[in-house]
């Protein structure tokens, strides 16, 4: 509480929203961040509070998301009584952060808030976390405490929010002597490659559009004629006309490690090895079968990403390309689906998207089995973003979209929200109305756990048509109402039987200020 | 997927049971558990799955509740890979658990459940959790394992399926000499402690109709004139006319601490000792400021509780006493409020619910600030069960309400659930429609955090009326329409404004097979 009376003393650095369950606020943390490029900070109310936001701050953790967290817990004092609230925060927190601490009394709070802002800048660790947790005791927050500055006392909440706004992007070091090696020998082994046998796998910084990375990518590949492959599971892709043509890695592992067999050369840019989601019996685990000498990592020196690219571009004689109308298939050219007519399938949705979405939209993708057409249908749209479910956690969808809208207000947010994992943070469509943001969520309604019956099929496991692999997998009986659930929660909301129905909830909803929703029935 | 599809091959040992997000899963398998008595089988997966039911293992643990998680994971052999989906399961499941176990290759899945099971069953830990998590990686699901009895060969997810189906309430030792020997001690005691300043404080199976642990509590308090205090955030209490009169401690701790602290004698009936919710600056940690040998525990030898108290009430001398009306105040006599009229309010709501609701009825309470007043209320209602928040972590009534009915499919379940915690776990209304339960839930529409008003009120932060603080604790724009919500999961729902309609739109839904809502705009 005393953390909440102290935002207003901050005068504006920091804005608060609010979510009815923390999986709204840390989802929406994680799209602020993959937007902003600087952390979001979320406020959460002691373990369980924590554990709320877990899932979604698993999903940030596996899409190197900087994020903070200030978590309250009892006062030091009172901690041996074990009171109803309590309960070991520090290990819920290690299971998602790459930074834990705990404040101790007579701590320095707006220091401790520096550092945990500071520790979402540096290089993920191993697990991809940039997740950063600080926790205070209760009697912690309503303590007076200097200011470094002029010496003079302020309460403790005060100084921490004020360290929190101060958070912005850190810039890059420049290219240290060995990184700049590191660059060459990458160079000389892409060329010595045979042609079409080295690939570009992308994620993380080298995906954004920001800085020219993403351009140095397409221009390497088309001086090269290396593949550009990226992430099935991305945090964010920067895509559409004039952008990187980048093949997306199928998700399962068979296929995955298939399309990556054609290669001997691999450059990994800011992105994990490639590994399977789920071991099946006879599948692989790692999906590179490739020896270490022949993967190029391009992630684990926390230096200028965008420098080491535009060298590498220099290098192998890309760097003056023009990513006009497609130099050598490295870059897309513009197009468009046709408006399709008649009967709404997934494949008919995702093309209504991609034929109305308008130019700098931000696709918060969550639709999982009904999604699938949206990638090629939409690589030659006008420049958007794009951006998946990381860590397999669902619900992650309407949250992202809060938190993205957030960051970018002039841009607009279409979230293809498949509907078993919307249900899972359906309370994020209140805040989308209480901020006025403007979010287009598309539920894909089809009513069932379609991955489930897929990997219940992949597995080949009986009854796989059973009494209880239907009642867990189904979830029609009874329909949910979409249109209720968002008008309930104050969310302008139609419902759309066919492709004209579609777009022109589509074109209503683009044309109105604030959020709406629109049920796909599939 | 395996344990899914092998739930029919137990042949109706197990009901499979869908809830939209494992909050809800957790909360019914805690509301199961304490109706039933034994414990209810969670089904989550990975670390996400357990992460979304932290919350409301939070509250089982707290509640002393007997449950059982099984959590799927990895593949051991894909394990090292790190796959997006893969987290620290294990530290997560310690958090709320007094039993943890990842099974290992070869391991026997059956023998490992069975253990799982049991764990349950034993005396509850320091900080009261009955919680056990089984940890089973993919691949083990798809082995067979020999059967024990015969030697045959079946697939391990029946087995495990096969021992969870297979869990029972267990049967409590008999009374050991030390056992005894320490009831006839505090027997001496409480005859020696001077009239009026003996209490005894109730909870878990004390507080139980079944077995006559709570009527032996009733008996004590009349033959010797102690008082009978119970806790104020209860796992259940059994309660109504002819049973014994209880006094709940106050939530805030100063006023807890004055109640306890007339007494100089201290039963604590399987319950652990008071402590403050909070810490605040000047108030106190433990409530009970009595030495040790004036504080007797009888909930730390895990033996048969119902006839510990039998023999204490026989010592004292009141084993014969009937609880007819009135009988020293120990026992409640029947009674029920008017039914009030004209504007609702939170006070007027109470009064309603109490006046309507039927014989036998659970109410599941999650009312907060707004049902301060129906604890006095219901004093002499017909006999019914009362189940409260007992972790703290909010978001426990509406899937509390789903497993007390599935325990208890011939009583009606009354949800008395506050709007800002009913948001948490808004997805298991779809459960009830689902399941058909009757469960008649009574939102107590304040449109407010009040309690967090109450507590920046009670610890004098300023502003307390400020934006940031009014953004973050009022959540009345937009207003949520939660008759759209439940209709939108299929559960009829009305809105009620004053006291009539209050009463007119309960006895509605009593009549009515299933679910109902009722928005109560107080």
């Amino acid at each position: 509480m005393h953390f909440v009376a102290a935002i207003d003393a901050v005068g504006g650095g920091l804005r608060p929203v609010l979510g009815l369950h923390e999986t709204v606020c840390s989802g929406a943390a994680d799209g602020y961040g993959r937007m902003a490029g600087k952390p979001a900070l979320t406020l959460l109310h002691l373990g369980p509070g924590l554990s709320n936001g877990l899932a979604n701050l698993h999903n940030a953790r596996r899409a190197s998301t900087p994020l903070v967290n200030l978590v309250g817990d009892m006062a030091t004092w009172h901690q041996a009584a074990d009171p109803l609230l309590s309960s070991d925060i520090s290990a819920l927190a290690h299971t998602v952060s790459r930074h834990v601490h705990t404040c101790a009394p007579g701590q320095d709070l707006g220091a401790a808030m520096a550092a945990a802002v500071s520790a979402t800048a540096a290089p993920a660790g191993a697990s991809g976390s940039r997740v950063a947790t600080l926790i205070v005791p209760h009697d912690l927050s309503w303590e007076r405490a200097k200011q470094p500055a002029n010496g003079s006392s302020l309460p403790a909440s005060v100084l921490l929010n004020q360290a929190a706004a101060a958070a912005g992007v850190s810039s890059a070091a420049p290219l240290s002597p060995a990184a700049q090696q590191f660059v060459r020998d990458a160079a000389a082994a892409l060329q010595a490659c045979p042609r079409g046998k080295a690939a570009l796998y992308i994620g993380g910084r080298a995906a954004l559009s920001e800085g020219d990375a993403l351009l140095s990518c397409g221009r390497i590949a088309a001086a090269t004629g290396a593949a550009l492959l990226c992430e099935n599971a991305f945090a964010r892709v920067d895509r559409g006309a004039g952008l990187p043509n980048l093949q997306r890695l199928p998700y399962f592992p068979q296929e995955a490690a298939a399309a990556l067999s054609q290669y001997e050369l691999l450059l990994l840019m800011d992105v994990r090895r490639p590994v399977a989601n789920f071991g099946y019996e006879g599948a692989p685990s790692q999906l590179v079968a490739l020896p270490d000498e022949a993967v190029w990592e391009f992630d684990s020196w926390g230096v200028d990403l965008p420098a080491a690219l535009r060298l590498l571009a220099e290098l192998v004689g890309g760097a003056a390309i023009t990513p006009n109308v497609n130099c050598k298939g490295a870059f897309c050219a513009p197009s468009r689906p046709q408006l399709p007519a008649g009967r709404l399938t997934a494949a008919t949705m995702c093309q209504t998207v991609a034929a109305l979405q308008p130019p700098g939209a931000i696709i918060v993708d969550e639709s999982l089995t009904s999604g699938s057409s949206y990638w090629a249908l939409s690589r030659g749209c006008p420049q958007f973003s794009h951006l998946t479910l990381t860590g397999g956690a669902i619900g992650a969808g309407i949250p992202l979209s809060v938190g993205a809208a957030v960051a970018c207000p002039d841009r607009v947010v279409i979230n293809l929200q498949a509907d078993g994992s919307g249900m899972y943070s359906v309370q994020g469509l209140w805040t989308q109305a209480r901020e006025g943001l403007k979010v287009i969520t598309i539920v894909c309604a089809n009513r069932t756990y379609a991955i489930l019956k897929v990997e219940l099929a992949r597995e080949r496991i009986t009854p796989s048509n059973g009494k209880a692999a239907k009642a867990l997998t189904e979830i029609g009986s009874p329909a949910i109402d979409w249109v209720a659930l968002a008008q309930g929660m104050g969310v302008p909301a139609s419902r759309a039987t066919t492709c004209e129905e579609l777009a022109a909830a589509m074109s209503a909803a683009l044309a109105r200020p604030g959020p709406s929703l629109i049920e796909a029935v599939l």
